[in-house]
C-alpha cells in the first residue's frame, strides 16, 4: 500500500490506498442491472511436495475496504465515491431529489461563506421519499420485492463467484439467496443500512443469520484536523475490515467533516445526533429541544448517514435505578438525556417523539439503533434493574418502528462477566422480537485499562457466538484517552478476530475456509501465504521478520520455534510417508503392526508395561 | 521499578526489581510455623466529595512476584532466594540430602572446569525421599495432614489479612482453609507443585476450586544469552503475573541455565524434559533410548523442576490418525515420540515406562504434567479421534499416577472453535478424573498470526470459566518467531485478563473486590488509583498522558473522551442530588414524579405519546 494520493491545496492526501499483497479485487455479477460485488481474491502459490507442484485455489475473502484497495484506482476526495446505488434508488420511482436542502442548520451553514473552504466541493441534491411513500428496505422486503440491494449483500455473504467461473464451494452448502435476504430485513431479523442520500456505499447486511459485522468508532477529536485526516480515518478502519463506521467527531465542523467522510466512505456510517444537537446548544443538556433534534436528524438523513443512535428507551422512571450503581450512568447519549429529564422533570422527548422519527427516518431509509443509555459501566452494574428496563423499552419502540417500516437494530452493553452474557442475548432476543443486536464488547473484567480491546473482544466473540449481529469494538485506549492511527488498527482487528471467531462458532458456511487455507500454509510451510491470508499481513510479516529476516526463511521448510534440526510439522510428513511406504492406507499399516504388539504382549502374560 | 542491582563480574545484574507504583509487600502469617504469605497491597487515595473526604481501603492482591518486588530487597543471583521451604521439608524426616548428584549426566557437567564459569556457584545438596518414602503433598494429603504448604496456599487463595489486622472481606464469603486444600489435593482435583529441592518457591495451587493459574513459557533461544538474561526472562514474566514458568531451553548449556533460573525462581517451574533428553543425541528422535530420558528426570528432580511434561498418553496406535490431519502433529514433544514410535514401530517408552517414571517423581514430589502430544493444530482438526483417543489414555495414566500419590494435571489444546471448547472440558474432567485441565489457550480462528495471544485469550477464558485449572500463555509471536520482553509481557497481560474473567465468572469469592475498586476510581476520576489498580499500571499510564499529559489532568473530574465541558460519569452526581435534594430516596423521588406525570398521561386520554 502507498499514502499518497494526488494532491489538494494542502499538499498530498494522506489517503491510504492500494492492494494487500498478492490481492486482486474481483467483482462478483448480480443477476440484476449493476449489481457488481467487490471482494477480494489472495493468490496462493503452489504446494511442493515430493510428487511435485499442486497450485492452491486463490481465496476469496470480504472485503470492506472499497475502491481503496483496487490497484491504480483514481481517488479523489472532492468527486466522491462513485454512486453505486444511485441507478437503483432512481428507477423505484419513490423518491425525488428536493430544490435545497431541509434543515435549517443546515442551510445556516450552507450560506456561510467562511464554511466554503472547508465545505465538500460538489455537494449533490439532497434526495428524499416522495408524499405518502416509505423508501425503507424492509419496506420493499415486506411488500416482497427482492431489490439489488438484497442481492447484492446475498452475494457478498456467499463470497459467490460463480459469474467469474470460479465456484470455489463445495455442491450442498447452503447459499444464502436474495429471497432469503428480502425474508430476513421483512420480518426484521437483519437490516440493510442504505440511506437514500449514500449511494456510494456497498451494501452490506447485518443479521444474525449472516457473518458478524463490526463498527468502528471515529473522529473523538474536538479540533478539526482536516478534511484528509478525518477521511483517512475512516479508509483505515474499513481498510483493516470494519463493516461500518460511527462517526463520533464533535467540535464545530461537524456538519462539514460528516460530508466528506459520507461522500467518499464505501461502508455505511452511523452517527448519534444528539451529540451534534449538544454542540448546537453550547453543551447544555437542559437546553436541548425536540425541534433542534429534529432539525438534527432531517440535516443528517439529507447527509446521508445510514443510522442513527437513538436513545429513546431511556425513560424518567429507570433515572432512579441508576442512583445506586457503582458507575452511574456512563453512555454519554444517556447521560444527556438524564440530565435533560431530570432538569425538566420531564419524560424523555426522544421517546414522546418516537412516532414522529420514525416517519423521519422512514423517508430516507435510515435505521434506528436504539440506544442503550443505561448500559453498565462495570461488571457491578452488569443486567441490572436500569439496563433491562430500558431493554424492555426498547423492545416497545422496535415494535412501533416495524410498525412504520423503519429498519431497526438494538445496542448492548457494555461490562458484563462472562456468565452474564448470555441473558443478555436471551432477553434481548425475547423482548426485541429479534431485531439485530448491536453490543459495545462486552468488557468481561473492569481491571485491564490499556488492553481493552482484548478484554472486551472476548465478551464480543462470545456474543457475537450467541447471536449479536454486530460487533461494537473497542480500542486499547478506552477508559485512557484518544485512540491514534495504531489504537483503531489494534481495535479492528481484534473485534475481526472475535467476530470471525463467531462465525466458526455458528457455523456459518465456508467461515472455516480461510482458517483451512491457513492451517494448510502453515504445515507447508508457504510463508509468503501464511501473511497474506492473515487478518493482518503487515504485522504478521514483520513478526516473523524479526526472528528470521532473511528471504530464504521465507521458504524454509522450519520455523523459527523449534529451528531448522527438528520440526513438529515435519515429523507427520514422514507419518504419512510411513504410511505410504507400506503400500496400505496409514491407519491399516499401524493397525497391522499393532496386532503384532498386541501379541507380544499377550505372550508376556497380558501385562500393561513391558520393557 | 529499576532494572539494576548490584554487579557480577559481567558488569551490572540486569534484573527488573522494585515495588509497583503505590505498592507495598506485606506478608499473611500463618498458625504453622514459617507460613509467612507475601501479597501485595495497593495503596488508593482517598474520595473527596461534597461531604468531605472519606478513605478507600488498600486493595490486596494476590502477587506473584516474589522478593523482586520488595522494596529494598537484596538480590544476588549467585545466592539464590531464600529457601522458604527448606525448614518444613527438613521437619518432616522422610528425606535426606545425598551425597552427590545422581543423574550420570549431571556428574558429567559437574566435572567439567570448562562449565565452572557459567555454573550456579553455590549448588545445594540434593534431596530425596528415604528408602521407601513418598514425599509428595498428595501423599500427606491422603494421609490426613495438612501440611505448611497447604496452608500457605489457602491463605494466598483467601488473600487473607486477619494476621495483620486487615480483614477485609464481609462476614458469609466462604473461606478456603487448610483442610479444604488438603481434601482436594487428596482426591487429585488439585495439585501443589512443590519439589523437595527447590525450597526457594512460593508455594501455590492449581486446581479448579481455586483461581485460575497462567504459565508462562521462557527459554526458546538456542544460543545461551547469559545468566542475567536467562534469569531475567523469568523474574520479567512473574512480574507480570505468571504463576508457573515453563522452561523450554535448548541449546548447549540448559543444565546451567536451569540451575540459574530455580534457584532465583518464586514460582514452580516446569520442563518438558524429552527436550534435553533430544539433545543429548544430537536431536535425531530415533536415538533416544529410555536410559538416556531416565537420567535426564533424576538430573532435572534433583535441580528441582517442580512439573514435568510428559507425553506418556501418546501410543504408537493413535499415529495414524493424525495422517488425514491437516495440520498433523504440531506438538513438539509429540513429534518427538511420534518419529522415535515409528522408526522402532515401538510403544511409546514413556508409556511403557510409566510406573518407573512414577517411582521417580514421587521421591522429589515432582508433578506430572501429562501432555497433549496429539492437540490440535487447527481448528480442522479441533476434537478429532487422535486428540480424544490420547486424552482417555492420559486418563488411564492418570489413574496409575495416583495409585503412586503422584500430583498429576493433564494438558490440552491447543486450537479449538468456541463451539467445541466446552466438549473438551467436559470429556477431560469425566474421563480424566478431575484432574486438573492445563490448557495452550485455545486459539479460537487459525487467521490472525501476530495477534494469538488476543485469539487464545478468547478460548483460554472460556475454557478456565468452565473448569480449567491453569492456562498456558501464547504470545503475539506464536507461529511466526521468538518472542522478545514485549511479547513475553503481552501474553501474561493476555492471560492474567483471561483468567481474572474466569474467576469473576466462576464466582470466585472476592474476585470482583478488584474490579469494583477500579470501577469506584473510574467513576470517581481517582486516575492514579486507576492505573495503580490495573494489571499494567505502566501502559495503563502512558495511554492516558499520551492524550492528556499534564499532571493537572490526573487529578481532573472528567476524561478524555467527553472532555472538560460534559461528562457522563458526572451526571449520575446530578442523579443523586436530585435525589438527595428531595430529602428522600432517590428511586422514591422519581417515582413520585412518575405518579403525577401518569396522572397527566391518564387526563390526556391515556395516549402514550404526548408531547
Amino acid at each position: 500500500m502507498n499514502s499518497t494520493n494526488g494532491t489538494n491545496s494542502n499538499g498530498p492526501i494522506p489517503i491510504t490506498q492500494g492492494p494487500f499483497a498478492a490481492s486482486d479485487k474481483v467483482y462478483a455479477i448480480g443477476e440484476r442491472e449493476g449489481v457488481r460485488v467487490a471482494m477480494r481474491r489472495i493468490r496462493l502459490s503452489a504446494t511442493h511436495s515430493s510428487k511435485g507442484e499442486a497450485p492452491n485455489a486463490p481465496m476469496v475473502v470480504y472485503d470492506t475496504s472499497g475502491p481503496y484497495s483496487e490497484a491504480g484506482a483514481q481517488i479523489d476526495l472532492k468527486r466522491g465515491l462513485p454512486r453505486l446505488r444511485q441507478a437503483w434508488i432512481e428507477s423505484r420511482g419513490d423518491s425525488e431529489t428536493l430544490p435545497e436542502i431541509s434543515s435549517a442548520y443546515g442551510k445556516a451553514r450552507l450560506a456561510d461563506g467562511k464554511l466554503d473552504a472547508i465545505r465538500f466541493p460538489n455537494l449533490p441534491a439532497p434526495r428524499r421519499a416522495k408524499e405518502g411513500k416509505n423508501v425503507s428496505q424492509m419496506h420493499y422486503a415486506k411488500a416482497g420485492i427482492v431489490t439489488p440491494e438484497m442481492e447484492y449483500v446475498a452475494i457478498r455473504e456467499n463470497q459467490r463467484l460463480e459469474s467469474l467461473g470460479e465456484l470455489r464451494r463445495d455442491a450442498g452448502i447452503p447459499w444464502i439467496t436474495p429471497e432469503f435476504v428480502r425474508d430476513e430485513v421483512a420480518r426484521g431479523r437483519a437490516v440493510i443500512p442504505v440511506n437514500l442520500n449514500h449511494p456510494e456505499a456497498e451494501p452490506m447486511i447485518i443479521g444474525r443469520k449472516f457473518l458478524v459485522k463490526i463498527n468502528a468508532n471515529i473522529g473523538n477529536s474536538a479540533v478539526w484536523s482536516g478534511i484528509e485526516e478525518e477521511v483517512e480515518k475512516m479508509v483505515w478502519a474499513t481498510r483493516w475490515g470494519a463493516d461500518t463506521v460511527m462517526d463520533l467527531s464533535t467540535g464545530s465542523h461537524i456538519h462539514e467533516t460528516r460530508e466528506w467522510i459520507l461522500r467518499n466512505s464505501p461502508v455505511p456510517i452511523g452517527t448519534v445526533p444528539i451529540y451534534q444537537a449538544l454542540e448546537k446548544v453550547g453543551g447544555k443538556p437542559e437546553e436541548l429541544t425536540w425541534e433542534i433534534y429534529r432539525d438534527t436528524l432531517v440535516e443528517q438523513c439529507e447527509q446521508g448517514v445510514d443510522y442513527f443512535t437513538v436513545h429513546a428507551g431511556l425513560l424518567l422512571r429507570y433515572i432512579p435505578m441508576t442512583a445506586k450503581r457503582v458507575t452511574g450512568i456512563v453512555s454519554r447519549g444517556g447521560s444527556i438525556l438524564a440530565k435533560w429529564c431530570l432538569a425538566h422533570h420531564r419524560e424523555n422527548f426522544l421517546y414522546t417523539n418516537f412516532e414522529e422519527i420514525c416517519a423521519i427516518l422512514k423517508s430516507y431509509d435510515v435505521c434506528f439503533s436504539l440506544g442503550d443509555g443505561l448500559r453498565p459501566g462495570s461488571n457491578a452494574d452488569a443486567n441490572d434493574e436500569a439496563q433491562f428496563s430500558e431493554l424492555e423499552t426498547l423492545g416497545e419502540l422496535t415494535k412501533i418502528a416495524w410498525k412504520h417500516e423503519v429498519q431497526t437494530i438494538i445496542e448492548g452493553p457494555g461490562h458484563v462477566p462472562m456468565h452474564l452474557i448470555q441473558e443478555n442475548m436471551e432477553r434481548q432476543l425475547r423482548v426485541c422480537h429479534e431485531a439485530p443486536f448491536y453490543t459495545l464488547g462486552p468488557l468481561v473484567t473492569d481491571i485491564s485499562p490499556g488492553y481493552d480491546h482484548l478484554t472486551s473482544a472476548i465478551g464480543a466473540a462470545m456474543i457475537g457466538w450467541m447471536g449479536t449481529a454486530m460487533l461494537c469494538y473497542v480500542t486499547p485506549k478506552e477508559h485512557l484517552g484518544l485512540p491514534d492511527r495504531k489504537d483503531v488498527k489494534d481495535g479492528v482487528i481484534a473485534y475481526k478476530i472475535a467476530a470471525h471467531a463467531a462465525d466458526l462458532a455458528k457455523g456459518h458456511p465456508g467461515a472455516r475456509d480461510r482458517d483451512d487455507a491457513m492451517s494448510k500454509a502453515r504445515f507447508e510451510f508457504r510463508w509468503e501465504d501464511q501473511f497474506n491470508l492473515a487478518l493482518d499481513p503487515d504485522t504478521a510479516r514483520s513478526f516473523h521478520d524479526a526472528t528470521l529476516p532473511a528471504e530464504s526463511a521465507k521458504v524454509a521448510h522450519f520455523c523459527s520455534m523449534c529451528g531448522p534440526h527438528f520440526c513438529a510439522m515435519k515429523i507427520t510428513q514422514d507419518v504419512r510417508d510411513y504410511a505410504e511406504a507400506q503400500g496400505i492406507e496409514a491407519k491399516a499399516a499401524l493397525g497391522r503392526g499393532m496386532e503384532a504388539k498386541a501379541a507380544e504382549f499377550r505372550e508376556t502374560g497380558g501385562k500393561i508395561y513391558v520393557q
